[in-house]
């Protein structure tokens, strides 16, 4: 097969060879580029005269043609690929071996003790993913003489969750349109797909649910299944299984029930005669994930039936496939007196056992949605006998959209190794989520996709690195955000040291910049809307839940959330450990405060400062921090691909405005609160809060 | 300046030239593709040598830039730039020259009368525009030796009309998102911007407008001024002017007062600070377009005023500056008695001579809304003291979006040739728009966009073609859709004879094509909603004219709507001549047919079959068309880039699908009006009504 052909990557890697610039993202980190140091490309070309394969399998081949096309870049050269090394020396074996020593099917080994490097995995998925590992380490410059790498992913279901409509509009999406053009399938396949399970691949992901939560029952339409079957077809040869978000009450909407209620022997057989007819398109067809009885979508609390009667009458229907549940736990009621912070515990935790075994529960990694900063949800630990997933979020709704800079990994970190308790010291959320801590069948983590048809697939090049960390992260956890950083940079940025090292400690501090800017010390959710700008004022919503008043409680006395026993008492659904950890205000750590607290104004913080001193100086120093990425950043100019700098010299300084705009915007709203002044040495806010909400009140207009 | 670092068109094209694959489309029609035939590219390059411009703008700086980059391309090597011919000869001198003899400032001359190929125009624009002619010469294989080039735009303000909104969607767009990244802008400035500058400026478009009609208030804010000034600044220097679409009632929507009445001072007022704001962030601004009370906008009938009583306040807004007002006269009533095909000449015929100096009244091709086929809008010819610009759709609203490929070229066409007949024979549709029968000062043309962020720019590769027409017709409407068709192709797909001859063929036959499978004999607006999918069934709507039946007025007794002295009597409106041609239903030419007459479905028709078998033999000889494009592109394989061949193959398998879905859909609707069977040979549907409506529900599901 002529690859040339088929790959964009290759031509703009030719292209890159030849020229070295003129970068638009479009490769993320397989550049492949032609390695410089002459010593170190000829050393690799040693070791890679030849690629051994008995390409028998759709994976297979993609795993020998990804690494012929990575060498001819890297070395410059056309490294053949043959069936069988047999007696030769010098080159690359592709093997698969259900004897080798891996935890899991999808592990790969990869060593250099005999004559030739090989990688050898139980599966040719692993093969594939030990064959991007070795591309890898001759992206980062290791040495391969004496490889001797070996790794298994701790999670089994590594998945991608695309927020996409029918229309082509992305919720929560900041890089253009939808990847998938619905009115060109199946006939048309846009060359994108592959590179997109490419990407994936190289990381690990194994699964992608391709639409929206909010679900459209059009995905469970003949004409709809054929277009979705296409897209399985491409991604199939990267092991990466399609899923689909379904809309629950689609018995009624396009099966012509009266009803959709899971227990109704109608609705049963016909989700059973729906997935029959979906597995015959998509043989490898991943499942369902399900929005239900949330933000207002139907659900089978509609019929008066639980979660678990909802999710275990897909999981029979599921029944005779390998095929799984992703129940979402995201659920909250518009009700006043409650604390949304309690909602997903109530609602869940007393169904943990009732769920089939199919049945995997996807929880958000905080207990309310998305923030900047948030405790880890308290269902984590709670569900013992129920496999739960862990739900982040890659694209940047409540983190700058496509014009902050905000680097993830620490986001991920925090949450996954935070520790619950729940059996004893060492119960991270990790080990939860890895089943490690309850000896789930089934682990499962997601990430809602931040790429779009935006050339750069994430609209801001450098969230480009939150896909990478959310990949690498959900492979092995154990990774260290740092390390991650720096493979990211040093495949996609620069491989010059003084530059790796700068941004990536722009990188690492970026997500701590963007809370002391946004929300700092236990604040949250400011927005309502669209989230484009800062409202903290608003106090009209269609529910009280959806107003930014709601989250922040600021009045005369203070600010912050009282969540102890005094409050809403949220704290009771954590271990006591954890509780002792945030129910003292004197020790609560500042980033949690007023998650938990409502602190009067006048209060000494633990830094001497006042609380009302310690907000302006978060705000203050958040905004000014910008500046310094943006100095940082300008360091970086020699090192980096001329289109790119200027591209995120742009969002930078774009950062920078609205990091003063936000820092404004709340100053000026809690100011009369305080009815303090903007402490020394900050200079106050040069415009007022009636001129900062004129500039919010733009995103209303149409 | 190193261009090198600043275009991506170059870096391809250098990829090109190396490897001659994997065309993506971005480049559109300005490919400049090495020369393959050595003896031609040495002839060319001994007339080019050198480039002399004394670049003291910024536009003339565009034009040695895009022919620097053109020739490297098309040679193979970089002619220098340098400031004057002196003695040197063999080069080609770009000089603006304000005694060259042209009927109007942006026309250009190109000689090669002695010793150096020269460029010359009045103005800098000009000397753009003639490099693009020059480099077009080169492109399509043309010899330049005695070179004797002359052309002058037919009409002065040349547009594209963007229906983008403020989220990046585009109504009726379906080519991705817009182009412009409104939330990066100012301070990232996206490399396509100039790129679609350069494509416009070689099609000799001079204007833009960037927002859509059902226009947002926020681009009149100073936020979003500042965006809108950037994009400017990227356009100006290839001769582009920015426009905006702007919201009527925005005096009270953020300027904060209690009405919006044109004639009130206050409104005035406002409007002429906000034109002085304009100007003094976009000193070259265009002007305004407005929808005004149309479809549920706003207006100056909210005010007990007319259309020139706003249009006129704008224009005074508008009066220190070289800016225009064009005011949209797509207006109707939600009225059942009514016809919209009457409305607006009823609401505008009577306001002739009323509207400011300042002001265009930017009328649609039709009198109802870019239907495949219409007949002319009556105004037309109407309105002698105010001058009427034209307005086309280039995006396939009504034509099969970005999945059917229709070559627009012979809709323009006809539409300008057509005869009103308001000033004697010849008085073509043409001669209105151009001034030249009705000597308006003011002349305009303009085409609402199908350009989006996909990487194609329009989606379907094909439709490139039809901005390209609009482009070079809207410069020189004599051109023939022949004539464009093959530059296009030439410069965009391939130069093989064979090959061109047989795309020109398809793209010339398009049309007709489409129309015969989708709306034959004056079929018209058999949509509702989305416009994705056949439903001349519905009617149910908020308004009567958004039904179908209100189009097609189908019934037991026949089809067709009747506007002649017996029904709605639309074709008063028309002068008799043109009334003569359609008001006899013996004598009406088939195309325009149901657009005027009520036929009973066994009147045999001028062909010598019933009504019904002549629809029939429309409906499935469109259908089977199709199928004969899919064979007439099948040969041109060997000549076309891979990816694009497939690319279109997919559209184009789409596309024979959903023609014989509309066939169906038609047929088997009105078959129990007319009581016939599909007559031999044709082979009657497969499916049933039910099962197209079912398919037409799809696109109803969110």
């Amino acid at each position: 097969m002529n690859f040339l052909k088929r790959s964009r990557f290759l031509f703009i890697l030719l292209l890159s060879v030849t020229y070295g610039y003129a970068d638009d993202g479009y490769r993320l980190w397989l550049k492949y580029d032609l390695i410089r140091d002459v010593a170190k490309r000829d050393a690799y070309a040693r070791s890679a005269q030849f690629i051994a394969v008995n390409a028998n399998s759709l994976v297979l081949k993609s795993a020998a043609e990804e690494l012929q096309t990575g060498l001819r870049g890297l070395l410059g050269k056309t490294v053949p690929i043959i069936a069988t090394a047999g007696s030769r020396s010098g080159g690359i074996v592709l093997t698969v071996n259900k004897n080798v020593a891996q935890p899991n099917e999808e592990g790969y080994a990869i060593t250099n003790r005999s004559t030739n490097i090989t990688i050898t995995s139980k599966t040719d998925a692993g093969v594939l993913y030990g064959t991007f590992a070795l591309l890898r380490q001759l992206q980062t410059a290791q040495p391969v003489e004496r490889i001797a790498l070996s790794s298994s992913p701790k999670i089994r279901y590594r998945m991608l969750n695309h927020w996409d409509n029918t229309n082509g509009t992305i919720e929560r999406g900041y890089a253009g349109e939808s990847l998938w053009k619905w009115f060109e399938l199946p006939e048309t396949i846009d060359p994108r797909y592959k590179d997109y399970a490419r990407a994936n691949a190289s990381l690990g992901i194994n699964g992608t649910v391709i639409n929206n939560v909010n679900a459209s029952a059009r995905f469970l339409t003949a004409e709809y299944l054929e277009k979705v079957a296409a897209l399985a077809n491409v991604f199939r040869p990267y092991g990466i299984r399609v899923y689909l978000s379904v809309y629950f009450p689609a018995p009624k909407t396009i099966g012509g029930l009266k009803t959709a209620d899971p227990l109704d022997p109608d609705v049963k057989k016909w989700w059973a005669d729906k997935t029959k007819e979906i597995y015959k398109a998509i043989p490898d067809f991943g499942g369902f994930l399900v929005k239900a009885n949330s933000e207002g979508e139907p659900g089978p609390q509609d019929y008066g039936r639980d979660h678990a009667d909802g999710a275990n009458m897909l999981a029979e229907a599921l029944a005779p496939y390998d095929g799984i549940v992703l129940w979402r736990a995201f659920v909250y009621k518009a009700d006043p007196k409650a604390d949304r912070f309690k909602a997903a515990y109530e609602e869940f935790k007393h169904l943990d056992g009732k769920f089939n075994k199919k049945v995997i529960v996807q929880v958000k990694n905080g207990p309310i949605d998305f923030q900047p900063r948030e405790p880890f949800s308290p269902l984590f630990g709670n569900m013992p006998k129920t496999p739960l997933a862990m739900e982040f979020q890659i694209t940047q709704e409540y983190m700058g959209f496509a014009t902050h800079w905000v680097y993830e990994a620490p986001l991920f970190k925090e949450c996954l190794e935070t520790d619950t308790y729940v059996a004893g010291k060492g119960s991270t959320v990790a080990r939860v989520i890895d089943g490690s801590l309850h000896g789930y069948q089934l682990t499962a983590i997601a990430g809602v996709a931040n790429t779009g048809s935006d050339r750069s697939w994430t609209g801001h090049p450098m969230a480009q690195a939150n896909w990478y960390a959310f990949g690498r992260l959900a492979w092995d956890h154990t990774l260290s955000s740092e390390t991650i950083a720096r493979e990211w940079i040093t495949m996609t940025l620069t491989k010059e040291t003084k530059a790796v090292n700068t941004i990536a400690d722009i990188m690492l501090k970026s997500r701590n910049i963007y809370v002391q800017y946004n929300t700092p010390l236990g604040l949250s959710r400011p927005w309502t809307g669209a989230h484009f700008a800062p409202e903290p004022w608003q106090n009209q919503s269609s529910r009280p839940d959806w107003t930014a008043v709601y989250y922040h409680r600021a009045d005369s006395t203070g600010l912050g959330f009282d969540r102890t026993a005094t409050g809403s008492n949220a704290l009771a659904q954590y271990r006591p450990e954890v509780r002792q950890q945030w129910e003292n205000a004197e020790t609560c750590p500042l980033p949690y405060l007023l998650w938990f607290h409502h602190v009067p104004w006048m209060k000494k913080l633990s830094t001497g400062r006042t609380l009302w001193d310690e907000l302006c100086t978060h705000f203050y120093t958040g905004a000014d921090s910008v500046g310094w990425m943006q100095q940082q950043w300008a360091q970086v100019k020699p090192s980096i691909d001329p289109e790119l700098f200027a591209n995120v010299t742009g969002r930078l300084a774009t950062q920078h405005k609205e990091a003063i705009w936000w820092r404004d915007a709340w100053l000026l709203y809690l100011q009369p609160f305080a009815r303090q002044p903007i402490p020394a040495p900050f200079k106050k806010p040069e415009r007022t809060l009636e001129d900062v909400k004129r500039l919010a009140d733009i995103y209303r207009l149409r």
